[in-house]
């Protein structure tokens, strides 16, 4: 439908029907003019941003990539900059901002006026994961003294340009943020009634410094569409929307995903990333792991005489600890990612150290039986080998869940990143366990 | 903070000062009261329950576990049972009833009028992953006729219940979705305006049966915070809000993990689940890769008298394998969320396939010559057998960089989910490659 629409759209631009083009671009929403931009041709596309409206102009602009926006920026004159600055909600600003080089800050800092310029600087200077650098100033508040209808008026002459209407946030005469009134007691609520008396004062709230990661908790836990966010000393400085926490929770999960897959977070695209970068994101942690792999290269060195004796256990590696690495990280991912979401808690140790020794018994016991038909229906090989091999997957499979589960909360407790304790991690460590317990069962049932 | 709450509450309780517990639950936030009821003694929970207002809870009954759920409303009355059931948004209810036991869904439809009745039926039925299962019915529509002082009108005296006011719904007579009118546009209308004359017709919706990861896209791409559901003659039906899309998007990241680890998905709480479904969910993967483990162990026979000269080459097998093993997963992790996220799409097979290939000579490269000196340093093997090892490592490398890339887009080439093509599949495949690197390069330069 959008493909087939975008192919109608450029088919009038290359007729050069723009008054056509024209009507029909400015019907779109703003995100599908944004990815219509994707597929103009470079030399058109600021003939094709001209023919939008301020208003979707700057709505879409604030849609496209980074690549995109410096495009059209470096290209439009400095009033049409100046317009799409004062459209654009300061969060998206500063995202923007915040991504472009120098020359492109400076030139939209010079053409905005001081009091803008003031709070962008300010906004562009939280750390990048805060709640400060998610928020916007976009936002209704009243003082506590004031009367529901001058509230409402209020609102009716300012709430159009607001991010969010539905909660409205009260301070005190000193700014500081004293509770919050939703629309809903508003209308509810007899013109003549004060707002302290109205609002409710069990308010959550974060500081501009908190973790962004807490604050989408937070979001998580109370069902909230926005948040405010104070300063040290508690006065109200803006507030985050559940839209860009929603973007804050795919790029946590990212994170995590990478972290567990022994990568180095990276928040670029793949296909916009240089493949220097990439190749230097993954070789930090092959390297990591190959060097602690040394560990079983010499388990297997120090058991040399016992696979000279029997050089057919050597078939059995990769079974082996293939076979322990996936059961460790089975484990792992579980107990990761139920600290993520917050079902799982370090204190939880013992019961979940229990809940896995059980599962490994299990999973082990399954999984030696099913080796031991396995090799007995494939394989040449002496019932003692057979046996060695099964008995260490059972023991393996075990021990494997107990690393597994127990790492990342030693991780958690550490304060280091559960997420690190993954699959490739586990699956080195296991591998040693696999190769020591392996090499002990056969000394004495091969040899 | 909580904890010290929650503490002064339960001695309040355990000294029998009801009302002043009554007092201090009652400010809070009903998902705080929920956390509380789980520190409750059991025996004390209906007690605590019965001190709530009816409105707190309900609120706070929402936010409760299923296990909380069940137990309070199998010990209160039919009559608080209603009121419970009347004060929650109908797609809490409807959350909430799909995971009681048959006897507590059969007394809950009983105490309920019949069209509430009707509607709860109607909804159980949406499968689990639909549009349809996340919708509720509390949203405002309006006629298209309607003037704008109407529509506020009605607005003002039906819109307290409802879970947005945001955005408003414009129906025509035969209850089909035309339009959307934001409460933005109607404060900035005349009255005498007509509703058909201001909305916006371009509206973004869903039907009940879509999948609820194409949903959470909808949401993603255009940044919104409801989304109207139709049915199949486009009639408007229920909308779907953001906080329960943000349930959904944690839900299938998990999913995503899950898969990615080797696990059968799991909706359940990992603390709530039990030892035998743990085992299950992960024994049958541990079980397939196994039997295609049994291709490595094949290869490994088949070169017998290769290792058989050497014994010191099976030593760098589970450096070699692990290595080739992370590589590859490292690639299909980034490739398998970049088209989660919709970064990356299967049409550009080619040039990803041409970046994991540079990607995999520079850190095959490297890792090759790191690979070198450390057996160099660590190792008392041949220049021969270094150099078997080290150039095998370099060429599984790149050729697990390829394999991690193209299985997880061919996977979804073929509608199948991406995700389990990810680190256990590949390093199966990878372990299979190596070692046949490993043996013929072995076979030229060592023997």
């Amino acid at each position: 439908m959008d493909e087939m629409n975008d192919e109608h759209l450029l088919q009038l631009l290359d007729e050069g029907a723009l008054n056509q083009l024209k009507t029909e671009a400015n019907e779109m929403n703003p995100a599908d003019i944004a990815d219509f931009f994707e597929k103009v041709p470079k030399e058109k596309r600021l003939l094709v941003f001209r023919l939008l409206t301020k208003d979707n102009g700057a709505d879409a602009f604030s849609f496209m990539d980074n690549d995109m926006q410096e495009e059209i920026i470096s290209a439009i004159s400095d009033q049409e900059m100046e317009h799409i600055i004062d459209e654009l909600a300061m969060d998206d600003v500063v995202d923007f901002l915040g991504e472009m080089p120098a020359n492109v800050v400076t030139r939209v800092l010079r053409n905005t006026d001081e009091s803008t310029r003031k709070i962008i600087n300010q906004f562009l200077n939280y750390p990048d994961d805060s709640a400060g650098s998610l928020m916007t100033i976009e936002f209704v508040q009243f003082h506590q003294d004031m009367t529901v209808g001058e509230a409402m008026a209020q609102l009716r002459k300012t709430g159009v340009d607001k991010e969010t209407i539905y909660n409205c946030y009260v301070i005190d005469h000193r700014r500081v943020l004293v509770g919050v009134v939703s629309l809903r007691t508003l209308l509810l609520s007899k013109d003549e009634a004060i707002v302290k008396d109205i609002m409710e004062e069990d308010v959550i709230y974060v500081h501009t410094l908190d973790d962004q990661e807490e604050t989408a908790d937070l979001f998580k836990k109370y069902d909230l569409i926005a948040l405010p966010v104070v300063d040290n000393e508690k006065r109200l400085v803006g507030i985050i929307t559940v839209d860009d926490i929603v973007d804050v929770i795919e790029q946590e999960n990212t994170e995590d995903m990478e972290k567990m897959s022994a990568l180095i977070p990276s928040e670029d695209e793949y296909l916009k990333t240089s493949v220097l970068q990439l190749a230097k994101n993954r070789i930090v942690w092959l390297l990591v792991l190959m060097v602690s792999g040394t560990l079983s290269s010499a388990i297997i060195t120090h058991f040399e005489s016992v696979l000279a004796s029997s050089v057919a256990l050597a078939a059995f590696f990769p079974i082996l600890m293939g076979t322990g690495g996936n059961a460790g990280s089975q484990a792992s991912t579980l107990i990761i990612r139920g600290m993520a979401v917050g079902e799982i808690e370090p204190k939880d140790i013992l019961l979940v150290i229990w809940k896995e020794l059980r599962v490994g018994i299990i999973a082990g016991a399954v999984l030696g039986v099913a080796n031991f038909v396995r090799i007995l229906v494939v394989n040449d090989v002496s019932f003692a080998v057979n046996f060695t091999v099964s008995l260490s997957m059972a023991i393996t499979v075990i021990l494997a869940k107990g690393v597994g589960c127990t790492l990342p909360i030693i991780a958690k407790k550490l304060h280091l990143d559960p997420a690190i304790m993954a699959g490739p991690l586990i699956s080195t460590v296991v591998d040693c366990l696999a190769l020591m317990i392996f090499f002990n069962v056969a000394r004495v049932l091969v040899l």
